[in-house]
């Protein structure tokens, strides 16, 4: 199992000096998850931290009510937090805001000049905001200029999936691509991480699962792939796939696991259903982006993995875990996918998101 | 919703006096679940307790890991273990061995005469053999004559289903009875005490989920539902219904979660889906059997129930819940359903059994 | 191990007819409780359900969002629910009202002639308010007459204390009723069930103990026994004990487990405490209510018990487990205890001090 | 907060080439450890991994149950597991065994001439055996020559104390130092990472607290300080001071949580205990070892703080982490203590004590 290498003539240059960006929803869990990540970013640097008025004036040290297992970083720690619509210095925003307050916001700084990349739900299926998962569909950021010209200037939104739309579509996109897919089972286990801090209560949880979750997430995982595995051409073209989810919430801190059932377009082997999961490849490879996994598809062959606590972790997160690749007696192909909710299924795709912008220019 | 009531013209007849019986495994698990159900039951009363070697001949206070939430019954306590193998008085014996000695040891007691009632998975599938599920298959108890023959005696074999089938199952049939079903995608996530005592290591499940159970699980599930649900004519004919099962272990307690999706044979609305299952009732219920819940399946509207800490207990155990009623995108309809995996889907199935077969004079 | 038999003689007449209650606060985790234990009570019956704005003029049934194993009474959910400060027509009011509210709302149903028997921190160390537990300071009650002076009628407060407290006073009881204990180090580690439904998120406790307890937690368990275990003379003289609590918040759904080193004023040897702990008895058992368990302690022999799970529903939730009683190499003696917080600790205890003030015939 | 700064000239050199080392016990919970932590240790590189005969002859990765978060190092994988007792070609041995081979099979190796750091608890009381803490008592190490004399050669065994012992004396030791401490209780709440892999039943764990943990662990808490907080004069002489220790297992993957009271000789403030414990640090820091903490003890100020899950993980697992300083009413002051029990609690404590031999010229 050979690491992708990244050719030095495709790598992307990194960028003069690390582009200050600005942090949207900077308390709240994606918000934190943005700051770990960018802490030794070689190409951003956190410089604004924005949020709601209760916290705007404040350090953000004092601010933030801090939940992961790193600490703050100090640089950031002595920031002042800049309240959400102000005016900011950088033209680089990653929005971690809750859905009741993105919609507008980012709206709002995008039409000012700036391009935000988001991880709410808001813009994700508009008709000119790609749904960007770099490996699967980076030409969707072609519709970045039908954007620009819709806000009359320079900026833009850009999203990135539901946290087990990213599991499921990763796991699909070398699938599609290669034999087509017509139609998808899926039932989540999701870690309790994807609903906040404070999301789910403790005696809801211990001991039990809950077999839904709210906010349209079943929506969301029958819709968002078929725009991600969908082509841009002026306009998005859905994938043509059906795709029933049934999502359960789980006690587990962070990573979602999926069972997925599947049937192909054409006939095809297990082995030829492995071999395209193992070689799956794309831009950020290519490109040789700092957040990129070496390989976006971990194949494991232990009959009893993946598993969210030893395998979320994987290429710091940035990998999703696929196993128990089996026929299905109904569909085609069965197999179980894993992805890290807050990482790979939140900020750490945002900032991929941001990285091949930068590496196709495309930043303002 | 109002309880099924027994017609007194149907109701079964109790026993003169309690009748004894013994308990095989009595130390295990499922054997100390048979011990808290029989503690106050009204037609049996514990009189054996049987285990290895390695208990018999102490007391089973003294002998048993008691792990339950309730007191071991004084009286059982103070019974002496006996020997796995050896002379028993009680005609009526309840197996929760191991499937490692399962096989031959409830092959033995039944030639020797008795009527073992067995939760363990080795004569499950058996030509002559009846894999009971009172309220579905009763009719299925014609197959003991057959395996008296065999046996040349009165002695017999019962058996009722893996635990995750006896949800599965249950769900199942009132629509496969009512409209056929053709094909089932289920996931499981089931509960640590499934495995038994010693079964899941902590540092394994805690903050995970294992996409993996040993033992044929998955198997168990494609291929017990068939027998269940098929006929009994002088042969057993398996229902023909394409089952596809992916199983997990998740860090609950008790009660399998699973969800469903399926099709059937005749275009049905939800709504018959639903009284379908509402309406359900059987053998138990017309019979009034002791164990029986007044209705088997309950039918929960809350969009995110049923859940395992909150439902498993109904009915003390002995219903299965089923929510999430909906259509399907790719086969007709989705729910979720719910089982008491050591109750319903284990000691309680085959107390039940028992019940029947007393009801039915066919307890030797 | 004999239970305590309840003397015909001393027994306590239950009522002509069942008494009509009122629940303060009746949609919390506390109100909830109070109505599972009323629902099949012998002397009591839920008459009026009371809560705030949000819920007042809704069906309870609608209103609560109820989250016991049990399911809602049918009674219980066809009630009304009353605003909290109206009129109501019970003259016996359980209060598990928030201590943000409580304080104002029990003086005021008191003066207006209530026996309000709360669970609620406000008024427990108020000078003629008696602070409850039946099996060690019955004759606290005195304290009533004082307070109905005050009050100029028939209506009083009596409080039960906080949840750990509970378990650590009744251990010490007949410890300090007959070798006086001097000081006492105890270390709890404490059920999320506790802070109420919502009141412990996931992400904070999984995989995790959080050693603090907001609100005060240890400076109750440093107060609230002195009082309990000191004596009503016309004013409250607190019992000379030094405490030292340190509080922990575990991942346990119900039942506080303490550790407990403590020095005796005599000497005495192990078997004279055990002794004592196994003997202890007071009114409830002397009078048979209907709430008080046969024995208030259950001293258990195996090692490594009590145990959260395995003991805290001894006598349906109203005994204290004690057990790994040792010498101590800097004190004296040591040992383990556990309470079920939200019945003995809470909702149970109120209970079973309603059912002593009718027993002496204090209910207005 | 300022990292302590290696001095140039105390710093120790590196050995010319990495050292090579065998892992005795290299399949189990605490050798995988070993094999994690030496993955790129710039000194020491692992040479021979060493288990039961039912692991020998296969490679490591076969033989392996994996069950850390990050991969198998691809080079240790490769190798072939010897048989313990067979001759090694390495010098220095790290050793997870069981204690149930770890007494003569350590001896063995030592009297064999190798250097034999143990996690065990055998040989850690001995006469002449360092029970090292490098932080505390790197003088113990004089010790290794009365041994090796005993041993007639170059070999000899030192050993790190017991998970828990470890944060409770790293806690204690600047007081003891700076102000003698008399007497200390101590309750633990211990990860189940602390008895390996299967050693704690999920069934046993989950919504529970186990009140005991077997193998004499209160015993070891009770006796151990007191020989590391001693002094070696040709032989041990231990402090005196009076520990009385009640342990718990509580459901937590990694990490002790430690309730301390303790009563210093001399009378001090909180702020003078404060200080000395900020400012602890001893031969790791000062030899700048590769595996030291920058500071052994990380005071926190938040009160609710130190957590197993938040904190565990400072610097690398390798620093024990203080909160909730207060008055004691009892004793002197009370205080709350972490330590990562399978790293600085066991695996990197001997890589540690490693360091310290080869920065002093010990190992042969």
């Amino acid at each position: 199992m050979t690491a992708t290498l990244v050719d030095e003539q495709t790598a992307a240059a990194p960028p003069a000096e690390r582009i200050p960006v600005a942090i949207l929803g900077a308390t709240g869990s994606v918000g934190q998850r943005f700051i770990q990540l960018l802490a030794n970013h070689p190409w951003f640097r956190v410089h604004e931290v924005v949020a709601s008025d209760r916290s705007a004036g404040k350090s953000y040290g004092a601010a933030a009510d801090w939940r992961l297992e790193t600490l703050v970083p100090e640089d950031v720690a002595g920031l002042t937090v800049k309240n959400l619509g102000g005016q900011l210095e950088s033209r680089l925003l990653f929005s971690g805001l809750d859905s009741s307050v993105a919609g507008e916001a980012e709206d709002d700084y995008a039409n000012r000049g700036c391009a935000v990349i988001s991880n709410s739900k808001n813009h994700r299926m508009a008709a000119d905001v790609p749904l960007l998962i770099p490996e699967i569909n980076a030409d969707h950021i072609d519709a970045i200029t039908t954007q620009q010209k819709r806000r009359n200037g320079k900026g833009y939104i850009v999203t990135n999936p539901n946290c087990s739309v990213m599991g499921l579509a990763i796991a699909l996109a070398p699938l599609h691509q290669q034999f087509g897919v017509d139609a998808v089972h899926v039932t989540t286990m999701q870690a309790i991480s994807g609903a906040g801090y404070a999301g789910v209560a403790s005696y809801a949880i211990l001991d039990n699962v809950i077999p839904y979750i709210g906010g349209g997430e079943e929506d969301k995982i029958e819709a968002e792939p078929r725009k991600i595995l969908g082509k841009w051409n002026g306009t998005f073209e859905d994938a043509q796939m059906k795709i029933s989810a049934q999502v359960n919430r789980v006690p587990t801190i962070d990573g979602h696991l999926m069972t997925v059932s599947a049937k192909t377009r054409e006939r095809v082997s297990l082995d030829d259903i492995r071999n395209a999961l193992e070689s799956f490849t794309g831009e950020p490879q290519r490109l040789g982006l700092p957040s990129a996994p070496q390989r976006p598809i971990h194949f494991l062959d232990a009959a009893d993995r993946p598993q969210p606590r030893l395998d979320r972790d994987r290429e710091r997160g940035m990998a999703v875990s696929v196993g128990r690749l089996r026929a299905c007696p109904i569909l085609d192909f069965r197999l179980v996918a894993l992805v890290h909710n807050t990482i790979r299924g939140a900020a750490g795709a945002a900032v991929l998101n941001a990285e091949l912008l930068h590496a196709r220019n495309l930043l303002p």
